[in-house]
């Protein structure tokens, strides 16, 4: 008798590929191979060559249920110190932004909080908050530094991004956001502070192997464009992908400058207008859409979402964790906002946090289920992916796997 | 030796108690103790008269972290048949109601489903979702009827609903909601169908022991005030308290109505007028704001907070889970979509889903942290009551307890 040729089949999977161009690239009663953590077979179960048993030492019987690629949230700001519901508080208790600010809020003190936290403190904050994605079969996610704002504070929260993804056995992909506000002691020192990070932190952390890509907050209260230029040079000369926190607050042109550079990805995008639908549509960056800020913030201007759809722009969707602006810690809730407050339909949220937010991360081997690809799988207790979005909150992964095997 | 007069003691716990003025009734290194079921101390652990190994067979130290009441969710239609994913689906993809409609969507759907499931299927089905809700520390709900529109439908409703809080070890206060909607065949027999509820049914399933109140959708496209006043008519002559859906789309003068029959809550409210609030103020009746529908719904006009507020009208909040305008599987969401979407303070919501959603049910023996009630209680990952509406998802109960003893 010959080995049986897969590790593992499921069979009695609805299974949303998001492979084709049929909704959810939905195939029914189908069937999904794995062998040595890739997807080795994917097809209707009508289909299979021979009966399951013959063909995998395990076979596990679906009952209907649905598998999606695992999740993927392309944008958090995963490890920080301390959190800000005192500020939610004051602010519900009708204290101004400036009160806030006098009692020590807002980001600057997160990052009081952040440099004040040891490795550990930080790993262990992060790591709960990750688990809680992975509750919902999240298995990649990126984690932008941002809140150190030192060359050694910024270093400390990339190796305890990289750290959560070892901890976890889940991919981490990390962002270095040097340029996401100016710190305190260099309040009189902007230009400095931006050679700084340029030109040393990030040869530096680059040069330790701690950044994956570069992020910057171009905005009216962030950085210039200039200044993110400035930063998308460095990036390029030592070869790493750029995104950009752009048009968020205002519209800066910031997502025509980061598709320029043959960016990854612009984010946010409530201000983006028609130039900058375009430049991404011709560069391939992808939107990725955070409806959790729109949430929290009560925002009411939307991101152009017909014209970015008629334009062909890939839509990613992300938590944008973070302690001020999105305190969101289930990608499944972005994915009801974006249906529920952005318009999207559930297909389009949902390739949002598979095949686009893989390709805004500059991942080519996950996000869909097709041969080849990592066996990074969500199975879910319910049958209809679109469900996924309608239920708000609530348990509905059954099992995620991360490179065909069960993530406990 | 004597025996310890103490099942369980908590220290180290910060309390929450809901049973002073002070914000959250909050106890910062607090103790509490449980014994036969009920709460039997609480207080600062400074003013324990003993040591606490003398004072309990068990001490529990719990290290700073956030004591409340259980939760109480006043307000779901949790059983059901089906769900209205897929029509959530087509409305995002541009369909109208009248193309649901014909599509066999809304409120029939729902109907539909429910009658033709037995009722192992709505208990595994709802004891799911009521899983869900437990998660975030509810160990009492209220589950209504008025998917079944026929006697034998509505009592199987009821009667499930009574399986799911035996199954979990929970309070479940059922609520019979016969006139929630008109059921197709009494399309042409209106008075029919109300004199049935109030005549046949209610008093059928109250003498069988399964309705705990009497409820009804008061509304332009549900019942008139002269049919919901028939309704209560009939109920205080069972000695059955009443509650209603009230202003949810217009204003009926609900609110006034259900005030005079001292009702429990009047429920929903975007459209009540100042008349309506100085009633519920002078009857005592509970405002239960339902955010998730609000969400859902992508309302915009709010309840009258403020007014409410002056008034003194206690308020609850609840998920009004149900698969049409509220599929909301989270209180904690809930508590956070009205700190967010209706401005109340956390002490506000957190109140609503405690001591106030007790009241809306007519149950004094819970919702506070004092001497006397029952030990329903969660113990959270968390040391700062805001954070239970400042992050949005995420797992943040560590164990509840009902009756002084831990859920599983
Ligand atoms: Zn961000
Ligand atoms: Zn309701």
């Amino acid at each position: 008798m010959s080995e049986p040729r897969w590790d593992v089949l499921m069979t009695g999977a609805t299974l949303a590929t998001f492979a084709s161009d049929a909704p959810f690239g939905l195939v029914r009663d189908g069937a999904l191979a794995i062998r040595d953590g890739c997807i080795a077979w994917v097809g209707a179960r009508s289909e299979l060559p021979e009966s399951p048993g013959a063909l995998a030492r395990e076979v596990i019987d679906l009952d209907g249920r649905l598998v999606t690629p695992a999740l993927i949230d392309c944008h958090t700001h995963l490890v920080f110190g301390g959190n800000r519901a005192h500020e939610f508080d004051l602010r519900l208790n009708g204290a101004s932004y400036a009160q806030i600010a006098q009692a020590g809020g807002g980001i600057v003190s997160t990052v009081a909080a952040t440099r004040a936290a040891d490795e550990e403190q930080l790993l262990a904050a992060a790591t709960a908050r990750a688990k809680a994605l992975l509750a919902d079969g999240v298995t990649t996610l990126e984690i932008k530094s941002g809140y150190g704002l030192t060359l050694d504070d910024e270093r400390k929260m990339l190796r305890v991004a990289r750290r959560v993804g070892a901890t976890l056995g889940v991919t981490v992909r990390t962002t270095f956001l040097g340029l996401h506000a100016l710190p305190p002691e260099y309040r009189d020192r902007r230009d400095a502070y931006v050679d700084a990070v340029c030109d040393a932190w990030l040869p530096a952390l680059a040069s330790e192997g701690l950044v994956d890509a570069v992020d910057a907050f171009c905005e009216g209260i962030g950085f210039t464009p200039a200044e993110t230029q400035r930063l998308f040079e460095r990036a390029r000369a030592l070869g790493l992908p750029v995104k950009l926190h752009a048009e968020q607050l205002s519209d800066q042109g910031g997502a025509a400058l980061v598709a320029r550079y043959g960016g990854l990805s612009a984010d946010h995008l409530e201000y983006l207008d028609a130039t900058g639908v375009a430049a991404m549509a011709a560069a391939g960056t992808v939107a990725v859409l955070l409806p959790g800020a729109f949430y929290a913030l009560r925002e009411t201007r939307l991101p152009p979402i017909d014209a970015l759809r008629a334009a062909g722009v890939p839509m990613a969707v992300a938590t944008d964790c973070n302690p001020g602006t999105s305190p969101l810690l289930s990608l499944r809730l972005a994915v009801g906002m974006a249906c529920t407050l952005f318009r999207l339909t559930p297909e389009e949220a949902l390739r949002g946090v598979t095949v686009h937010a893989a390709r805004a991360l500059g991942l080519s081997d996950r996000g869909t289920l097709a041969v080849g690809q990592r066996a990074d799988l969500a199975v879910w207790n319910v049958s209809d992916p679109a469900e996924l979005c309608y239920w708000i909150g609530g348990a509905l992964l059954r099992q995620s796997y991360v490179a065909g095997r069960a993530l406990h």
